[in-house]
């Protein structure tokens, strides 16, 4: 067989390291894309002058689009059988990815843990994202249920690896000569600072974006991200194509600029839930809560921890579980993250 | 609240001048999706090599993608509680945009006159878009009726701007070095120069693009146009998403190639109307009719004042109106430019 | 009349060269596109640290994106008013293109041949595309069926080209510099070389995408390909866009990296024939086999020829034809080509 039948559950091993294929140089071309694809407003990764006012040599991409290609690059190794996306931890931007820069990937198996019914298991991997030079611009901890080739296989020796609940504030990696102290609002769209958020605060970002095919496939291709699933009609017995559940991330990121126009970068990744599967034809809408706050030791530059959560137009928001506590049926994403702020 | 609501009429004051947020530059993969969204193949803005032929740097980036990028700009603050786009006067193009360029924008209230419903008003701005060096690069008149928020609020004085009926021809800005005495009309794609166009002339231009939903919203998020009606089949009864008329406005110019290959550079906007709205699945086709004629001091420059109607499908080419004035219901857009064309 | 209408039959000449129109400057913009349209990821057009590892300066684009730039340029002279595109033969790739050139395109009709029925007639072109330093990138014959204008026109005298039935193996062009001595399985993504492909090996790439409207339009759009059919669904009687062959032609191969990764660089193109129209909604499905195998003078580089075939889902994989000889229904797409592998 040359073609890549993917990985089951069985071909893990603690501690192994895989490098994944495919490194990629973006350009210009990319980040054009990542704005025609969602409503990309965020002045930092916009605009070179407006980046280099921020102490950056030029625009970074967007720090969903270093994520989007670097999870894109591990998927026909740890999620091509998988059954499902169970969460992310962990998750740290070490270094801004600029045009020019070419991006590889690798993951370490931290964690093995075999299903009571013997079919599947969960694969905890720690996914680290590198650049030209071979250093780290991204580390992330993701789980997934991958089937078993051959359920009489052995069970690995159960590891559940221990991680974090959200990243500690003094461990955000804030990029070499970030400064806030030359901020311009009226350029980055909104007057609120990091003073006119308070932890519990919740924001409906409004805006809705009704999603299609054609688009989600776009940006899916774009990561190379090869799961049959997001492309292939034929592949669902419904004759519906999932929505890869990044799509759903950066829509609602985009459409947070809508009351968080000053969230610019996104530093730290705590937890990830993707609630319920997205389809071309919904209404993209979001909310956010402020989780909690942090000062850095950078000018001007204060740490936001923030909920993004996405939903079906028709959901309300600020309400995201029954009360059994599973998830609403029009909730697709529950995300915990960290982004920097002007103070 | 910290999103946006928008202006509402009573929010604008005479004189004022708004500064628009999130600055952007433009790289090769603006220009490349520009080609991929229409039938982009004016010779000027796809080759380099022709650009320099010409006395340019490198190609300039399409016209067009200019007005787009910073009319996207002004809409959170100029039309998100716009009930109309009325009209265009008085606009030119200052310098050519290329790869490496920041655009930003900013509008200067001229004009304002609440109307006898007292529900809503008209606001003229005068829009001027400028690059990184506070060059403009663009600058146009655009009035739009606008809801009050509170139909109580007191009325202003009633300011209708004197606007051009269209820009003189001495007026026009020529780009600084072109020259069109080395023009090469094989590579142009067409035979025909300035002197081959008569005034009164119309050409029907034969072609049509049936329109996909999905294109649409990219362009529309490329040029950070952030209009709810554009991107939410959720926002208006008949589920429907609204195309953005400047959408409409580039599928018209690059259609017009076919007969008009040789309107290079559009160098003013005289005046425009979006006459009905344009939904996915309709098929744009286009016509043009040569208003006038000018020299220009540059070699071998000429300019065409050009009337360009966008219609759908199954709508008569040359004829706009029904015999009681109001536009047919399948003409889309009527439109007046000037562009330079090879003499 | 200044619109093109093409031409028909009786307009060409035996031995006359025609430029093409529209020159193009690529950019990482392109290749960003190609990456969101098409399934993209041999490593060699997706990295410029790969790409320096295997000798050559920085990523080419895609062979495929420079043959689509060429040819969307021959259209308005060569297939505005074709009844079917024929066939391909004596393809090659003679320099790789890179962001930053700009391309153009000339053609020579080498061959004449009227139809019996006196309607139409077959024209044979050599295509050639030029960078540029009016360097000769890549070479075609091609030949289309075309309307004749007037029936009563004379037949031309009947030549017909004589036409290898595939380039030999010592005629293929190893791009300058071009080494796989240090060639990376692993980035590349399949640890398969040119010695473990077998002659009558086939290839079942097993995935499938389903085709979106506005994707083929981006696409051939993107080329600048102005063949009505593939944009304006008023055009055929069905209502039905036609698919561009050439998008299946990409689909097909980038589909054929799972099982033949590392069969990166397209340098011949030996034969094709288009066996079915190709529409949206359609779940593209590819299979290869390996015709031949040869060696070549750059270290490490071995060639292998390639049968690509695309077929629509439902359709079984390695039959093409039924046993009248036709083509099966669900066959899209039956190619010839000859690429570099790593030895």
């Amino acid at each position: 067989m040359k073609t890549n039948a993917g990985r089951f559950f069985e071909d893990y091993r603690l501690g192994e390291t895989i490098a994944h294929a495919v490194p990629r140089t973006v350009s210009g071309g990319e980040r054009a894309l990542y704005h025609a694809l969602y409503p990309a407003r965020h002045a930092l990764s916009s605009s070179d002058e407006f980046a280099r006012a921020c102490g950056l040599p030029a625009a970074p991409v967007d720090e969903l689009m270093a994520f989007h290609l670097v999870f894109g690059k591990t998927v026909p190794d740890i999620s091509l059988n998988a059954v499902a996306n169970l969460g992310y931890a962990e998750g740290r931007w070490l270094k801004p990815v600029f045009p020019g820069d070419t991006l590889r990937a690798e993951s370490t198996v931290i964690g093995l843990k075999e299903n009571s019914n013997g079919a599947s298991g969960v694969v905890w991997v720690r996914t680290r994202g590198l650049n030209q030079r071979d250093e780290a611009v991204l580390s992330y901890v993701r789980w997934v249920m991958v089937r078993k080739r051959d359920t009489a296989a052995p069970a690995p020796a159960p590891t559940v690896p221990e991680l974090a609940g959200s990243v500690a504030a003094p461990d955000l990696v804030i990029p070499e000569g970030l400064s806030f102290a030359d901020y311009d609002l009226t350029l980055a769209g909104e007057p609120h600072r990091w003073d006119d958020y308070a932890v519990g605060e919740k924001i409906d970002h409004v805006d809705g974006i009704t999603v299609e095919e054609s688009e989600h496939m776009l940006a899916t291709r774009l990561w190379q991200n090869t799961a049959k699933v997001h492309f292939d009609a034929t592949n669902r017995p419904d004759g519906r194509r999932l929505i890869y559940g990044g799509h759903v991330i950066s829509l609602a990121r985009t459409l947070s600029f809508n009351g968080l126009a000053n969230a610019q970068m996104i530093v730290a990744l705590n937890a990830g839930a993707h609630a319920n599967p997205c389809f071309a034809g919904d209404t993209v809408r979001a909310w956010s809560e402020v989780l909690d706050k942090a000062e850095t030791a950078a000018p001007g530059v204060g740490a936001l921890r923030l909920r993004l959560v996405a939903m079906k137009h028709g959901t309300e928001p600020f309400v995201t579980r029954s009360e059994d506590g599973k998830y609403l049926p029009g909730v697709l994403l529950d995300l915990d993250y960290w982004a920097l702020v002007p103070r």
